[in-house]
């Protein structure tokens, strides 16, 4: 198994070696029902998820168990899609399908949960199954980066109050 | 990977050392296209599926890309109910999730692909990816008796111009 702690030092990203699969964790100063909030309501999202130097502009967004989505995001004059459908919506646990349109054929299944930790504080997971050890490596590094700087935005969200 | 042939000669099942996934393999005398059908037409799909002394109950059938599912099988008194969503409906190729619901946390994301051999045969191709290779192996035997019944039964269907 691979740990890597990212810079922020709390975020935590394991590749293990038995399973195509990347499991994240990482505690926020919010409650449960806020990081639900921040995974389902649209404006929310697009504004923790889409980074620095880049904007996401959402195409469907029915964040229900059996709903759908899309969104796109904007680099310069570089667009990138990615859809998928939600499987799961729950106070504490979504499971989502993800394809990035760029390789249409490729699905990745992950599910978040929030875990309440007490004294105002809960534990975010991810696990997102890859078909494929090759499919899963290629992301390692880019969820690594994006992911984490996307969380420093949404700690900034949280104590700002916006959620 | 383990290899297992059925009795009827043609479907085959394996179950791989290396990823949680079961990777089934049949062919049809039929199209690409009535394949589809069969796979996609609420009312086929529910007649091959159901196997022997049991039927299918469509509850929600929505098939379409961003579309969901939910159907229940019952077998008497007993009712077993299996929901999910339509991640890709394509004329080649099927991307669902799949949960039962009696494991509501479980979910496996199931890839079917429609292969035109020529001379009036299909091959069907499904790949069922599970979070573990604990609930892969759960599934293998119950999967092997289940579809190799219903997989007669489209032949059937198929032989008297039902599809």
């Amino acid at each position: 198994m691979t740990t890597t702690t990212n810079s922020d030092g709390t975020t935590t990203i394991d590749a293990p070696t038995d399973l195509p699969v990347i499991r994240m964790s990482r505690e926020f100063a919010a409650s449960p029902a806020q990081l639900f909030r921040a995974h389902t309501d649209a404006e929310l999202f697009v504004r923790w998820m889409g980074g620095e130097g880049s904007t996401l502009k959402i195409d469907q967004w029915d964040a229900r168990t059996g709903g759908s989505w899309r969104y796109v995001g904007v680099s310069g004059s570089d667009e990138y899609a990615f859809r998928g459908c939600f499987h799961t919506v729950r106070d504490d646990r979504i499971v989502w399908t993800f394809t990035f349109e760029g390789v249409p054929d490729g699905v990745c299944l992950e599910t978040f949960t929030f875990e309440d930790l007490g004294n105002g504080r809960t534990l975010l997971r991810s696990d997102s199954t890859y078909e494929s050890f090759e499919a899963r490596d290629f992301m390692v590094s880019s969820m690594e980066s994006g992911v984490t700087a996307a969380y420093v935005s949404l700690d900034r969200m949280l104590a700002a109050g916006d959620i």
